[in-house]
């Protein structure tokens, strides 16, 4: 078998398979796609499903298809090339879902970025029917990753994932879409300056031949390998039955770590991400630095949480504390006084008094005590 | 020992203890209000925190501040009491938090709701910072429970506690506000229509003799009941360095669910809530429902998943959806066409068309197929 001979067979078969079919991917996985294209036009009595493609296999000029896309710059690459996103093959365990699964035969692409860079990358999905906040917080989180240096691979469908696409863009990183058609397709048609600027400065990918159309059940192929071309899954809005959520599913499948961003409950494309952190199958994010701190290795990338300000009273004891709560803002008050208000013993007030003006936190004057500047706050 | 003996002990100790004071309410709570009364006034050489009280102690009246309370239509609810809510004895074995902890002395009680009936009472707290969507979420959640006959537990405060409290009271139900002032006293000022409403129709409750003011300590004590009164805290709005987290992790440390109403991620009144969701610390829910549920016993209040529409088209074998994907919706195709839209051998399309047909999604035409009315949503 030689290199072409393989790309040959492959090309061939990825025009007559459907993507993720489960009959013919984990096949081509284990034995080759020039083995299974021999089988296939050799062997007599295959079962009904095989016999229908090898049916069609002699009308399929490979060649001329390779040929093609190659004009259109468009390259198709598989498990041998050194392009291969290795984790791809995490799809030959993984157990299929709305029966779609396997590793691909092949991925067509087109654009400069290379396809074995994206192991440290990031998919960032939701809704079509997004809102103002969803893109906003999808492209904070897009351009956040790309900024550091993580690919971010969506599906460039409306909504989430082009808000997704171009906050990469601005944050000066690649992005890769990943389509459920053949990437010579301009699918949605709205999308053709996205995926034409894509296509020159990031990656389009689809495990569709070209000219596919994008039919319901190849976006189901599709999100699978969103999932497994990426160490994690950011879901940013989904709807309760969204296609996004089924990217989650597969990410989880993977093992893959799933992440959600919540919004107002009120919110119907919220509702699916927060049935999926309810039900703990999604870690809650608020922003890239958290999604970047769930997917890096540990240690890189960690978050400190958010704190508010340490007030110089949180370090006093209980008692002192009592004291300082006693102590008027502004008209100073008599240390007995002071005293009962905090309950306290009078004595016990005086030399705690005392060490809290030494600590700069209240004032003595004629007629007693108040709070310092510095513990007004 | 009288039941009367102890009710004037502990009114006394009340009076001269802090709210959750580490030294002495784990004492009361051993010995009874009475023996410690006792041994305060006989012993020799107490450690110099009990000697403070006991200097003080023959100067307090109790009966005469059991008389004041009563005039004031406020009870003194003590652990010998058929009223006492026996779910705060858990604080006995909880470790204490900020300095504060333990079973209270008493407590001090004004309105018609009996302490005995809050086993199933949720506690709805948070910022007092809130926004209208946290208002309207916390009035929500107060009015679910209430009207499922859970009691609302809160703080009495701006924000998200008042807005419990109304949403309980829209709920017909009853609600408690637990205060870290005196019962007599009006804290917030603001609240005073609300305050005196809960004192007819709920009940208004604090660890705090009358009189007490509302320092800061004192609300540290207060969060520890609102999470041991109740048998679940939700955490509806609440910024990163919130008050309400000191309910929640009280609630936590007194096993109790911990529940967080997610929103915007840039709306900082949510930040702490996402916090301790992202950490596990707390589950994320939406609505009152999914309360009930967290807090219900096994099989009470159980929540269906809100799941989107079935279409008559997801129960196709995978082959026959390719098809119906590749069926046209307003122009008729011929069954070649399709079959080549769908990537699919011709004779396996035409019999999937006939039995498509049969299950109403297709429609036959003179020059060929389209999808049926019913297929089209």
């Amino acid at each position: 078998m030689t290199d072409d001979e393989e790309r040959l067979a492959r090309a061939a078969l990825s025009r007559l398979t459907e993507p993720g079919d489960l009959s013919m991917t984990p096949l081509v996985h284990e034995f080759g796609g020039a083995v299974m294209h021999r089988r296939l036009l050799e062997e007599r009595g295959l079962p009904r499903i095989f016999a229908s493609i090898a049916a069609r296999l002699p009308s399929v000029d490979a060649a001329k298809e390779l040929d093609r896309a190659a004009r259109l710059g468009i390259r198709f690459v598989i498990p041998t090339d050194v392009e291969w996103p290795s984790q791809l093959d995490d799809l030959a365990g993984a157990e299929p879902l709305q029966n779609r699964g396997g590793v691909p035969i092949g991925l067509w692409v087109k654009g400069p970025v290379r396809l074995d860079g994206l192991a440290g990358s990031i998919a960032v999905v939701g809704s079509r029917a997004a809102t103002t906040y969803g893109d906003r917080i999808a492209g904070d989180i897009g351009a956040v990753a790309a900024g550091a240096g993580a690919p971010v691979v969506s599906g460039a469908a409306f909504g989430i994932d082009q808000a997704a696409h171009r906050g990469a863009l601005a944050g000066g990183g690649p992005t890769v879409a990943v389509l459920a058609c053949g990437v010579d397709r301009i699918y949605p048609k709205a999308a053709e300056v996205l995926l034409t600027h894509l296509a020159e400065v990031g990656a389009v990918v689809s495990e569709a031949p070209l000219g596919c159309s994008p039919h319901r059940i190849r976006f189901l192929a599709r999100n699978r390998l969103i999932a497994a071309l990426t160490c994690g899954t950011v879901i940013v809005e989904a709807a309760v039955r969204s296609g996004a959520l089924n990217t989650a599913n597969w990410a989880d499948r993977l093992n893959r770590p799933v992440m959600g961003v919540p919004g107002p409950v009120t919110s119907a494309p919220s509702g699916g991400v927060h049935q999926l952190i309810r039900k703990g199958a999604a870690t809650l994010v608020t922003n890239g630095q958290e999604v970047l701190e769930m997917v890096g290795s540990a240690g890189e990338h960690l978050v400190d949480d958010p704190r508010g300000p340490v007030r110089s009273r949180d370090h006093l004891p209980v008692k002192e504390q009592q004291v300082l709560d006693a102590v008027p803002v502004s008209t100073p008050a008599p240390a007995d006084s002071i005293a009962r208000v905090a309950g306290l013993a009078i004595a016990e007030v005086g030399s705690m008094l005392g060490r809290l003006e030494g600590a700069g936190l209240v004032e003595r004057h004629d007629h007693g005590w108040r709070l310092a500047e510095l513990a007004r706050t």
